[in-house]
Formats: C-alpha cells, sequence, structure tokens
C-alpha cells in the first residue's frame, strides 16, 4: 500500500510532473504578494489582513468542457481568475485573495503545470487578488479531465457594506446589460471568453451612481436567456426583452446573443435609466421585468417588432469550447 | 456549439445528473446556515461576517487517489472537510465557513452528488464551519475521476491574531505529537482516514499553554517522516526521532507510524516540555531537532536503540487508499 519515494528526490525542470516539485513552485510565488498577505503559500494556511465581511465563491474550469483541451494552460488558468472576477464584479464588491486546486491529468508535463500557473497568479496580482495557496494532485487516467477550481475572496466596499444581490428585483423595474452579447466563442470572437474584462470597476461606479436604485444584480455567464430567467425567477417576475435594444457583438443577432453565453457582462435590474455608459463600457436598457400575466414567473419574453418569442429552447446549461 | 436546453427542464428525483438540479439542491442549503452567514448559497457569491484577519486554505480529494472508487459519498464528502480542517488545527486556528467544488464522472448520479453534499454540509456545520457555495461540474469520460475541491476560511484565536506557522523553529527545540500514529489506511484501522478528529481544540489549547514556547505546527498528513523532515528543513536542522517514544497505532510499529501517512495528527515544536494530554488526546515528546552534523538540514533520522536510521525510503508524496 505505500509508495516510497525518497524525500529529497532529485529533480529536472522537465519530464514528468511531479506533485511535490509543483507545490515548491507554488510556494515560490509568495515573493512577488502585496503586503496584506500576512502568511503566503507554503504554510498550511494562507493568511490575509482584513477588516470587515468576506465574500467568498468558487468555480472551476473542466478541460474538454468550458474551455478545449488544446488550450494553452496559461489561458485556462486566466480563464478561471477571471470567472470568479466576474463573479466578484456581480455583487459590485471587491476581491483582494484568491486560492487554487487543480488535479491534472496524464498529458500535462512539468511545463504545462507552471504555465497554468502562471496563468492563475499574473490575472490575480493583476486584480489585486493575489494567489495565496492551493493544492495540486495529479491523476493517472489517460483520458480523464484536468480540473482546475479557484476561489476567490473578496470585501464589499459598497457605504455600510451593502453588496447587490440577484434578490431585490420586482415587477417593473429596467433591465439593463453592460457591454455587447454573443459571440464569445466563436472562432472569430477574439478568444473573448478566455481574456474578458470582468466589470468590477464598472459594477461598482453603477452600484454608486444609481444608489438603492439599483436593485439586483448578476454577471452573464450562461447566456442572457437564462440568467435573466434566473433574475425574473428570484423577483417572482417575467422578464420582457426589447430584440431591438440588445447590443450585440458584430457578426451575432439577438437570438446569438440572449443564446450564446460566456458573456461575463452585467445583468442590472434597476428603477431609475442607468447611465448610456461607465468608464468608456455600454450601458443598454434591454427590458424590464412585468407582473406574470399568463406566463410564469422566470419566463423571458423577447419582443421583436410585433412578434413575441417566449424563450424555452435557447438557453443552455453549459456549453462545450469545442 | 450551442447545447440547447429548456430553462425549465422536468426533473425527477432520480436518474441523470442535471447541473441545474444540482446547483438549486446546493441552494437549498441556505435554510441551515448560522446567523453568521450573511448570504448564503445561491448568488454570485456567499457573504461571511467576519472582523479581522482571513485565513484560507484549499484542498482536494480525487477519487481513485485519496479515497477509494467504491467509498461512500458521504464519507468522501466529511473526509474532504476534516482534511481542511486538519489545516485549520495546524495553524491554532478556528473556522468559520468554506465552499466546496466538485467535479463528477459519469458514474455519479443524483444520489451520489446528494450523499456528497450531504456529507460536506453535515461535517461542516458539525464544525461550526457552514458550506456558503460552489460549484458542481460534470464530466462524460467514463472512466475519468471525480474531484472533490474544499476551500476553507478561519479565523486567529489567539491574542493578538497570532497563528503558529511551520516555520520559527530551531535547532534544541522539542518534537511532540498528539494521537498515535499509523495504520490510519488499514482496512481494520477503523476507516480513521475517513473520520478522524481534526486536532483543532487540542491545538488552541496547547498553543494558550505553551504560549510563546510553541514555536511551529503542522499537521501529519503526509506521514511523520515527509512531515518532520519538512519541519526540519524549515529551522534549517534535522529531525532526530526517538523510535520508543513514537506512539504508534495498535497493530503498527514505528516503521509503519512515521511512513504510513493520513494520521491527521499535530506534529509540534516547542520550548518547553508540553502536558503529557490536552483534552483526553495524547501528547508525546518524540524527538528533538537539533544541529546538522553531517546530515542535510531537513533530514529525519531515527534512533532504535544503538541503531541510527537515516530516512530516506520510508516518506512517499501521496498514497492511494486502494
Amino acid at each position: 500500500m505505500t509508495d516510497p519515494a525518497r524525500i529529497d528526490p532529485p529533480e529536472s525542470e522537465s519530464g514528468p510532473l511531479s506533485e511535490r516539485r509543483l507545490h515548491r513552485h507554488f510556494g515560490e510565488v509568495g515573493r512577488t504578494l502585496p503586503p496584506e498577505v500576512l502568511l503566503g503559500p507554503g504554510d498550511d494556511m494562507a493568511m490575509v489582513e482584513h477588516r470587515g465581511p468576506v465574500l467568498v465563491a468558487a468555480d472551476q474550469v473542466v478541460l474538454g468542457r468550458h474551455v478545449r483541451l488544446d488550450e494553452s494552460p496559461r489561458a485556462i488558468g486566466r480563464k478561471a481568475v477571471l470567472r470568479n472576477l466576474s463573479d466578484v464584479a456581480a455583487m459590485a464588491a471587491r476581491p483582494f485573495a484568491m486560492v487554487a486546486t487543480a488535479t491534472l491529468g496524464p498529458n500535462c508535463d512539468h511545463e504545462w503545470a507552471r504555465a497554468l500557473h502562471e496563468g492563475l497568479n499574473e490575472t490575480g496580482l493583476e486584480w489585486g487578488t493575489p494567489l495565496v495557496g492551493g493544492d495540486l494532485a495529479t491523476h493517472s487516467i489517460p483520458e480523464g479531465p484536468t480540473v482546475v477550481s479557484v476561489t476567490i475572496l473578496a470585501r464589499p466596499v459598497l457605504p455600510e457594506d451593502r453588496v447587490v444581490t440577484r434578490t431585490g428585483a420586482q415587477a417593473g423595474d429596467l433591465l439593463v446589460t453592460t457591454g455587447r452579447l454573443g459571440g464569445s466563442l466563436d472562432p472569430d470572437g477574439g478568444g473573448r471568453h478566455l481574456d474578458f474584462t470582468p466589470r468590477i470597476e464598472e459594477a461598482i461606479e453603477l452600484a454608486e451612481v444609481l444608489g438603492p436604485d439599483l436593485v439586483s444584480m448578476m454577471d452573464l455567464s450562461d447566456g442572457l436567456a437564462q440568467d435573466s430567467g434566473r433574475l425574473a425567477l428570484a423577483a417572482g417576475a417575467v422578464a420582457h426583452l426589447d430584440a431591438s435594444a440588445i447590443p450585440t457583438s458584430p457578426g451575432c443577432d439577438w437570438r446569438r446573443a440572449v443564446a450564446d453565453g460566456e458573456d461575463y457582462e452585467l445583468l442590472l435590474a434597476c428603477r431609475i435609466p442607468p447611465p448610456s455608459e461607465v468608464l468608456g463600457t455600454p450601458v443598454t436598457v434591454i427590458g424590464r421585468l412585468e407582473e406574470p400575466d399568463g406566463d410564469p414567473a422566470g419566463a423571458v419574453i423577447v419582443v421583436e417588432g410585433r412578434k413575441r418569442h417566449r424563450i424555452e429552447h435557447l438557453g443552455w446549461e453549459h456549453r462545450t469550447a469545442e
């Protein structure tokens, strides 16, 4: 039952994956951490200076499911962090630290793991979110998946520690989105699903401008159809969207804008009209929450001229980027 | 590229795994959360009341690697939490929240996922560590592994927010362990690696009793041989262990006690003798850190009567519980 190993095996920089070597490399990043990190990687836990409520979320990237199997490990690490940062944006909060775990398949060598780590670490530092710990494991199942899980910590920044949740909207509220939707996974979409700008600053700015009239917010990960349905359901309302108002990415019509997913833009419900842009990012009123009237709460209706599309088949749970 | 799915698919309680259904189930747990959880599962992030530095660690359980493939999902969830709690103990800190992600293979059905969740959730609540969020994904690779990742948040409880790190020891310090070592993975070992008592209360008690004379602490996960080597390396010292002093589990000799791993007991370095037990758990002096003298820093020497064993081949990186 025991798998004997030397305590200090000689190791080269290339070749097969060693968990010990990976851990050592994870430990090295401590040198680049900001002073708020009281204790970095390498101990049983990391410790971060903090005074107030803690926001926490975890998300994962499964190779072959959320990213292509042949995607670069650095891009995968980057995406794993950006997805979590988008969740922070959705609360109008600011991130301050993260940890990551990864289970790597036998196709991943040491260079792959190092590049993954760099993608995680660099993206975190870029956004003031140091990678303060984690764990790496390997499995030996040839076709088995590689999984990267990131947990992010954030702090409220609005007065009185307010955060903006998914709940709180009601019929009559305007539905608003940032940026342009659709085509994130297209080969000619510029790899937007891999390298987007989490709307952290935009969310805080909108929350400050709209104040208590910003009643609800979430990020668009599964597509406007599904996500606006979720927001409507939480409000006990129906989402009515104006097809001609939905801001679309180049080459996308409204159908793709509501169905494609992985936009990582913000979806807001607010009681007063928002500014038309924040920090250079367009902000667009796309519809309104209405009382259920024949349609069940959580339904999504797209109004296209005189046509009325009730969306049931455009949503999706998760779509593989392959 | 799009995988169409109804927004509200009809779902039964058995049958194949649905990510949406899993998420809904994860959301339901919010009803049992303590009041410090300001915002539970179901939003983009959870929020927990907190005033002070945050400790954070992440760890993962890979099926077929850290637990047997046929282990019960509830036991797997429990172990995933207990491993993290053992890291909290190693800092002499107290946990306050956790999040979990899981990537489930096609062998896992809804009941499996529900039992995993129960194992995570119940164990967390038992230890004052509510599960406040997470993410579930699936993969369809028949032999591909199932992976459970847990991130735990903790707070310092010692005066002046002190925590006890792995570093800080030096030659001359006593080496001390709690409990009894070895045999955790044995079929007749009572499943100890799956259901142990994280030494959280013992660690805090020891830190209070020993004060600044408790200079270093870690938990024993990879076995006394490897872990005492790590502590010695951090101290620039050599670990000398007395074979006859090492507290062994029934049926284990000292060799197994240093090599088996998954003990989840504490390893301490201290400057004064500790009490012989805390809270009913034995506390045993097993050796001392010594200046390197021919042996490199980080080496581990077991003294057995007149024999002197330098451990190089008893350690291991990770051992499969199969």
